[in-house]
């Protein structure tokens, strides 16, 4: 068994934003030399997503008012979590809708996708520098 | 390390449903030879899930109820996605809360699952053909 | 490749709760042997999450009530579920918007974390004992 590790860097410049992180996952896969196996990518933080979907900017907008709505950022004081000082409690409600991580089957080499399947990160409380980690094993 | 790949191909005849996809997923475990390792199942498409649930049907029908409150399917023009000539923004939402894909432990060549564990399809831009992927890692 | 089962037993006294499971998950994995793989941490219950997420007691009293905001537990008749006899049907959905399972990363024999990541067992119908399976593949 092959195992293979590679930490992506982000910075989403506002506080939300969805990025298509799909090349940059197959760049990784692609340095693994891995044929068959299986993709984990996943945020190494608490208040961000990776999630598949389509890349289509109207879907986006769309995510961001829907998770605006069920889990809205103010008031802040809505949210014993932002006593402690912070103000991202929500960020951590849109980040558990949206899922922490994916697995991806590696097959002959490729990510192993529908037509329309791509890799997102979803950012909830953005503004600074975050890791995804990409982490595959297979052979 | 060995692995196995196989779709599974559904056709759900209407707009939203739930089937339940365990039995196919044990086929394909057999067929693999896999005694120990994960089983990996997600749909091809962005607008259904996998999901481990229950097989009672009061339990979907609240699913369906519940999913179409959090995300409504209508009105279509309420999401911007919908601008692109599709109507099926709501199915994009539902998927989220759902999940993409389910992994499942193997042992001793069998699901490794409680009592009530079982694997679904759920579909929530129906009346086409699907495709559901299974793969499988192990030894 | 190694492979490594086992189950923790959880009893959370009340319907709804949430447990810091990592240094369990830590046990078994140092007990596997395995340096380079992944983990799979799911419960063997339909009523309950595996997830991960923050260890801070306002962030989940916050996920209590927004969970409880998005499928409440009450009327118990707005359930056809809850027709079986049964009282737990918004467990189920609260159950899907948590997630049911984590894959984490093993690297050099460890969890594969941010400096944040811990992970909870959240219950959702609770008073009895359950079930959460680790599966652990790797070398």
């Amino acid at each position: 068994m092959k195992s293979y590790r590679k930490e992506l860097i982000v910075n989403v410049p506002s506080r939300r934003g969805f990025l298509n992180i799909t090349s940059q996952v197959e760049e990784c896969l692609h340095e693994s030399g891995i044929a068959e196996g299986f993709v984990l990518v996943n945020p190494m933080h608490i208040t961000a997503s990776v999630f598949i979907n389509d890349d289509e900017s109207g879907l986006h907008h769309d995510y961001d008012q829907w998770l605006e709505k069920l889990a809205p950022h103010e008031p802040i004081s809505g949210y014993q979590h932002n006593r402690t000082g912070e103000d991202n409690a929500d960020a951590h409600m849109k980040r558990q809708v949206m899922g922490r991580e994916v697995v991806v089957a590696v097959t002959k080499g490729k990510l192993d996708f529908g037509t329309w399947e791509q890799i997102f990160y979803g950012e909830f409380d953005g503004m600074r520098k975050k890791r995804i980690l990409v982490k595959i094993i297979g052979e």
